[in-house]
């Protein structure tokens, strides 16, 4: 991971179809925004959800990061899943097994009441599916202050880094093992809030 | 998580003493650097490993990630640690546990051989504890192949939300369950290269 960013070393991990950078963009709880401001970069953990060929960001309408973006300034979305560690005969051949999707635009601000709705179900259905029909859906004033950001999934570029290590093969006799860790995001039990004052049991969606 | 980016609605979501961002730079697996490039935002994945008070990337020599880096712009890194879904009865006030180290500065190559492979190894050991000495260290020529960016944790902020959800004490009696959902990174069963030519036995530290 790393060494092919930009401008790959490894050309086959650069991929520019649609049904890859979406995949990775459902997949991935999280992204990270990253943007210009008094020429410094920042870079923000966020959570997004994707409809159709385009992604959304919420924030507080207060926010100063969603004052700042809805400006409508230039972004890059990062959203990376690690799937596994790579491990060569060699420290230098060793790697990660990823896959990153880079989204670049200009966000703007979702104004429409319908759309706003709609990505508050479609962000609580990916975090938790089966969750919109079993919560209290937002009031109109929370709609209201939620911000939502839109950036088209437009100019893209995915990097994905799979299968087995790639030794030298003049490694390939060295008393090391060589092989792949797989790495994934679990969910453990659910702890109910100590706020509840009746014990309602944990739905099944979780 | 994203609405109190930048600048917190919750405050106490903001903290900045120097264990609380080593101990994410640390568990990360790893980050994301944004840095400026022709005026427009980029956003990479990298591994990263921090010596004391100085956070390490790698990259190859040769990578446009590097020469840009190596060249001393301003870099935003950002590890990001998720660590559950908060699901309070709204779905206005559910949110996600995170804890998110964002380190400000300018990167600067590391010439020095020895301290090179001291990044090599905490790397190689960041990744899997026990694997340096249980591996092909880098030959001369493979550690002036990589190229190690350094970046001091000086200016940087930890962003922190754990705990229960904070439902509107109006909501406290609506038949929805409200709780956290763990989340965490999790390592599957060990996968050996198919190119091992002998059956080495996967390594105990693994």
């Amino acid at each position: 991971m790393g060494v092919d960013t930009i401008v790959g070393r490894h050309k086959e991990r650069g991929r520019y179809d649609n049904g890859a950078v979406y995949g990775v963009l459902d997949e991935a709880l999280i992204c990270h925004v990253a943007f210009i401001l008094d020429g410094f970069p920042y870079n923000m953990p966020m959570i997004q959800v994707r409809i159709g060929s385009d992604l959304f960001i919420h924030a507080s309408i207060k926010s100063r990061f969603y004052e700042i973006l809805s400006g409508g300034i230039e972004a890059c979305v990062t959203a990376t899943l690690l799937d596994g560690i790579v491990l060569a005969k060699s420290a230098y051949n060793s790697s990660m097994n990823y896959r990153s999707a880079l989204v670049f635009g200009r966000m703007a601000p979702v104004t429409d009441e319908a759309q706003k709705r709609l990505v508050a179900e479609r962000l609580t259905e990916k975090i938790a599916r089966g969750r919109w029909a079993d919560c209290r859906q937002p009031s109109d004033d929370e709609l209201k202050a939620t911000g939502i950001l839109r950036i088209p999934i437009e100019t893209f570029s995915v990097k994905i880094r799979e299968g087995p290590p790639a030794d030298n093969p003049s490694d390939l006799d060295l008393p090391y093992w060589s092989g792949v860790v797989p790495v994934s995001i679990s969910k453990g039990e659910p702890i109910t809030a100590p706020s509840e004052k009746e014990k309602i049991a944990v739905p099944e969606y979780l």
